[in-house]
């Protein structure tokens, strides 16, 4: 840091296991990463390629190594395995994670439908070659998962291999976790939290409102994902108490 | 494209007649017009600098060639035409559009009222001089241009010697085609298309619901502008079926 | 400029006393700071590394360097001023003034309760030091301060020694002079103008909208503050008149 000030949360390092900031790079060019990472690569703790912009990206394998060299794991969005799935493409997909050296995969069924043993098998074989993500939750606003499903559904594919299960909320923030609106559903997220351990989940949240929601809640140290790029900076002041939002949040005596 | 998937709908290539991708520069650095070409230059067809922003951009023209040797068309955005009529100017105009070797040009009426004869005869003028573009549609929210009258005016300026007619929507994508809300007018797109060949508009689509919904309505290769520059990318993976909003609607079988 | 028009506006010229622009860099890298400055450097009045983004900014003095080399001052955000006071660290803010060589700073209250007079003192101190901002308005929405005592607070803090009074927005353009929707609160502008003079007050206007209904209520010289970096171009045209919004307000005549 670049200067000292009291009573400052403790953050955790790297390699983290609370406290991730999972970023969403939607088609960043090489020169545009590297200058995320220039200010951002000690907060980021691994990156997606958001769904399918692997397909159309140029300079996919130098992009990986800008990553790769900063000690920082991608792994292709949720989407882009179910695009392979839908069409019956799986082993496909498990050949592009070899050839790309991808260390991390997601699973998702956020686009079709998957009946959750089928999704548990793929997180299980998918564990066997890379780390698994896995995401529940649906794209689809008009689609509600009652609280307990939600559980069911997190423990059921950790039990399944999955390193991390994601909250979803899509790039916007108005589906899943929240509101078309983009409100976080607080009932659901609290009960979750009575039944899954909250280092087991990332949090989709890319809307500062819900960030700052889940630091108040989580603490500093709370799992958080889909930020945006120029995103990373303002999301660790929150999560330190040093902006507006969270300052008073932190202090023993916010009165002077 | 980096792997392969089935069922990806065929986009047309450049030069496109349709499916282009027009996309708005309200401002960029010569490096950051270089960061969207390196991912983007395949998928962008026609750039716009937004509306009078070129009278205040420094390196004009080393901007300008960056794009040319890319083999991108850029063209002033309406509003600078505008800016020109208005002032009695329209032989400066004229002679910018030389001194800069502009090959495009756009003629609009959004900010001043001009009658549709006198609209036609700059649009015919223009069109010795270079390639035309016209807008319809007021930029001007309380102003509401019945279906009948967009395609009166659409016909007219294409037969007047438009390339492709724009339908207005603003940088925010909220007058025009679009309500305040930026849900689209769809009564009003789809009575358009029963007069005016869709290769012959481009559709100004700024924010991600209006370009799904014009995909959906109209396919892969629908012409749409208004692209701010880092959602060129997903704007792609829309047009392919590859992101969640268009995911099943090129599948022959959404189910697995 | 690149091109002639008639009936532009008079910008007024570097150093600004009015017509100042205040762009909020809440974590560029060094490059990208380099990019902002290529198109708008001219534009650029005074930068403010938004709230304590300084804190966790690699590179701090790097960049400072940057902006110092383009004759651009630099400032922290006030409520990293906060942060300090809040711990008893206000000496250790001085002396980080010193180290980071600092000729400008922000006294506000925007997160933390200050009585008046303290306040004024904070100014009356660091402006033997530097030339101080001061922001009045809360950062909390429920937070209504009546336009007398904006007034009052604003005098007091000249009087006391700031060089600008700031009225406070926020990132987000959704409180202090705005309300939550982010639409400007009218009859307190007008009410503050009656007492202060408007060359002293820098707005914070980060919307689009809000930026148009000040050129438009106070000219093309009117001091804006907040603004985003890519958002410099677009509001250098809103002051010129060459933007859809304000096209017509700057013309003899509109029709032609």
């Amino acid at each position: 840091m670049n200067y000292t000030l009291t009573q400052i949360p403790e953050r955790t390092v790297k390699p983290r296991q609370s406290g991730l900031t999972m970023v969403m790079d939607k088609g960043l060019s090489i020169r545009q990463v590297e200058d995320l990472l220039a200010t951002s690569a000690n907060y980021i703790d691994i990156v997606k390629l958001g769904w399918a912009t692997s397909f159309v990206t140029p300079n996919l394998s130098e992009k990986l190594d800008v990553y790769r060299d900063a000690g920082i794991p991608v792994y292709f969005g949720g989407t882009l395995f179910e695009a392979f799935v839908v069409r019956n493409q799986f082993e496909d997909y498990q050949r592009l994670l070899d050839r790309y050296d991808m260390k991390y995969a997601e699973v998702s069924d956020g686009s079709i439908e998957m009946p959750q043993d089928v999704k548990c098998e793929y997180i299980s074989k998918l564990a066997k070659q890379v780390t698994v993500l896995s995401e529940v939750g649906s794209k689809d606003e008009a689609k509600i998962i009652p609280p307990y499903k939600w559980i069911q559904l997190m423990q059921a594919e950790l039990q399944a291999g999955a390193w991390k299960v994601i909250g979803e909320a899509r790039e916007g923030g108005n589906v899943g976790l929240f509101r078309s609106s983009g409100e976080v559903r607080q009932g659901l997220v609290e009960e979750i939290l009575t039944q899954v351990p909250f280092e087991s989940i990332i949090w989709e949240a890319p809307q500062k409102s819900q960030q700052v929601w889940f630091v108040k809640l989580l603490g500093t140290n709370v799992n958080l994902g889909n930020i945006a790029p120029h995103e990373v900076i303002p999301l660790e002041t929150i999560r330190l108490g040093l902006r507006g939002d969270t300052f008073t949040h932190f202090l023993d005596n916010a009165k002077q």
